[in-house]
């Protein structure tokens, strides 16, 4: 009987254990996991913030229960401390620092990724905190209904800053958002970004775009002070830094797997390392970008799941690849939906690609029809062989935005030309569209603008 | 100079009207119009007649002067009576009975559908209404705001009629729907169109499904007795028959167009009818489908664009084929979204094919988050190939069902395999979603029951 040993107890661990015993029911798996929180959703940790989920059990994808019926393993408060390739064991440690080893026949490493601590004094001041595990939510969950902080400042306008800027707020914190670009959501093209800035100025939230933060200090009384450069100064009760994460890779290297995009291990299609057996998927790794040809480091949650799935069904006998990613996000703000997928007009030209970007502005469904909002559409093309590149949509957040986008999404998949979007039968009813639906009207944009 | 001529302002007329000026701006293009109302979306009467519309001239698509500011001729309130292919000419009437010719170097036929008059006796009496044009609309509207019925009665329960249920039950009519067949909504599976009856009856909608409506009295004072099968009898103010159209192809026939199932015309993909330079599109045409490989009568405002925006190019040179319908179709029914694209099961078996059909209930979003909803998505492949064959949901508008239909319709349109959806990148953000979205949950659900 094979056995299957998981490091990793988030989306692509649980993912690749739940695929595997789907795949192949004898096979035995075990799930290494650092906390007691396997399978938890951090992508839902500023609603528990927000005080919009009051439980923060509600979080768990699955709960431990459910995961053990399907005949998986966890090892619980369990570290993995290092991996012997030729032996096939993995020494773990538990909270109360007793090591054991356990072995494999097959291993699957998802180890994730950690917050990349910028270069900002102060970061490890009561107050400061960096939000990326279950843990990190308590401790932050804590400092709020301990101290009562009256404001906030976040440090970086990505997707969990903007989402943690609109749960302060909406608990009842002065917020204000720091940002070193010059927009908000860089993710996004800086026209749409500006719409977004917008919706948080709108709710009271205090946008300062192109400062880097360079220090926090602690006052008198517990009030933090933030300063940064072009003479940025201000103070909160409670700092969040939100600048992104790095992969963590530190077990797989020291075992000798190959790393590679910003220490991400590499990994071919089917997810298998350089080491015989052995694979990764998440965070942790350098992911396939479909558009794009070539590997990125793009850490997303939902790429774990596909990446695990995948890494889970050759564990015992499959053949599949992944895919790819298609850069596609989705993020909700106050009342605001911003979605995005393939490449935006700077990204496909740093590939190499000759773009051509249209933006276009529409409604979400027939005007006539109570409840329309305009939608603000961005397609990018390659200008010569008019292949679809990527898609944005920033609206409110009744007009179906995010599946919109999923359109994109699903033409990229397949390589469809612009103008082919044209030729798709998609649904149309007054209430929620038009007979063009809005992603074809900017095929049409596009077309015009290509032939012009 | 060619000239382009086209009977019919309706959807397929202005679409390839325009396609036509867009792509080569020396066509001069003339569009016959019966009515005062070009482009027009008479799919939107329902909203107009409800009072969430108070103005009905917004539901123009385009006002005609938008129309013509594109360098289009709008022949208004003339009447197409026959063509002559020989001579290439049209002999068009006016509202006074004056009659000219106009000459075409193409032609494209537009001329739309008509309601099917059912066997059903008294369809002429005062307050029966039959709903196609802007004219009927009217009519109605002058009905309900003279007489003020205080109750309807619906015959069919498509999507017209229970729009129209909807509709007059927003405007304080007590309304009864009766359906020929055991279930409303028969474009959809009967499990799912007992949601929708559910839901109509929620909203003190009666309903009664099985039910031939044979004949229609008028009562002392004016109220109007339904009588059907099965002992059915009710009364009513009003009476709207909604039980379907057929193509309007006999202007075409009688000139040797040729004509297929249901009397529709024959085309080919280009839209070419057998008379050389005569081309025809929407409503009146048969319909290529994608997933069949075979043609259908399937009249939708959103099919009718396409094919008149191909013919239109087409008819300036161009080579488009139309890439055919996938059978995509929504509505908002009170508080749901009903949609479908494909086949269901009983079109699949009807088409040779052996489909496998799985049901799946799960959550519009995380459900951790406010405002989740249960969708119920129906899945349907073939059992051997795995070929997605097609995909419907059911549940709370909110929950983006309409574009996550599109996204089984752009599926299909590239022929995927049910496997591969699990393989797109399709967004996830916790109030929007879930890591697998819906529809890639009931590829997962299909996948197992397919190896079970």
């Amino acid at each position: 009987m094979t056995h299957l040993l998981i490091i990793g107890g988030s989306d692509a661990g649980i993912s690749a254990a739940l695929r595997a015993r789907e795949v192949n029911p004898a096979v035995e798996v075990t799930v290494v996991v650092a906390d007691r929180f396997p399978n938890y959703s951090i992508c839902g940790l500023p609603f528990y913030l927000s005080g919009e989920i009051p439980d923060w059990h509600n979080l768990a994808h699955r709960k431990a229960n459910d995961i053990t019926r399907e005949g998986i393993n966890l090892l619980m408060d369990h570290t993995a401390r290092a991996i012997d390739p030729a032996a096939k064991t993995v020494s773990v440690v538990d909270r109360e620092g007793q090591s054991s080893q356990a072995s494999y026949d097959k291993l699957v490493i998802g180890t994730g990724a950690v917050p990349a601590s910028p270069a900002i004094a102060g970061l490890d001041l009561p107050g400061v905190f960096l939000l990326r595990t279950m843990a990190d939510g308590f401790a932050v969950h804590e400092y709020l209904t301990a101290q009562e902080p009256e404001s906030a400042v976040i440090v970086g306008a990505g997707y969990i800053g903007l989402e943690m800027a609109d749960a302060l707020t909406h608990r009842g914190l002065d917020v204000t958002v720091v940002e070193y670009f010059d927009s908000v959501l860089t993710t996004l093209d800086p026209a749409l970004g500006a719409i977004v800035g917008a919706e948080l100025q709108r709710h009271g939230v205090k946008v300062s775009t192109g400062v880097a933060v360079e220090a926090i200090e602690q006052q008198p009384g517990g009030t933090l002070a933030v300063n940064g450069s072009n003479h940025f100064h201000t103070r909160a009760g409670i700092v969040l830094v939100a600048t992104g994460v790095r992969p963590e890779a530190t077990l797989a290297a020291s075992a000798g797997v190959q790393t590679g995009l910003r220490g991400a291990i590499q990994v071919s299609r089917t997810m298998e390392t350089n080491l015989p057996d052995v694979y990764a998927a998440g965070d942790c790794v350098e992911t396939w970008h479909h558009v794009l040809d070539r590997y990125v480091y793009l850490p997303l949650g939902s790429t774990a799941h596909k990446q695990g799935r995948v890494a889970g069904e050759n564990t015992v006998g499959g053949h599949r690849e992944f895919a790819g990613t298609l850069g596609t996000q989705a993020v909700k703000i106050f009342d605001l939906v911003a979605a995005r997928t393939g490449l935006r007009d700077a990204e496909a030209t740093e590939a190499g690609i000759d773009p051509l970007t249209v933006n276009l502005e529409t409604w979400d469904h027939k005007a006539y029809y109570p409840g329309a909002h305009k939608l603000h559409v961005r397609i990018t093309g390659d200008r010569r062989t008019g292949r679809l590149l990527g898609g944005q949509i920033v609206g409110h957040r009744s007009g179906e935005i995010s599946k919109r986008v999923d359109v994109f999404a699903t033409a990229l998949f397949n390589d469809m030309a612009v103008d082919e979007l044209n030729d798709v039968d998609l649904s149309y009813t007054p209430p929620l569209s038009s007979p063009w639906d809005p992603v074809q009207m900017s095929a049409q944009a596009w077309i015009k603008a290509q032939q012009s």
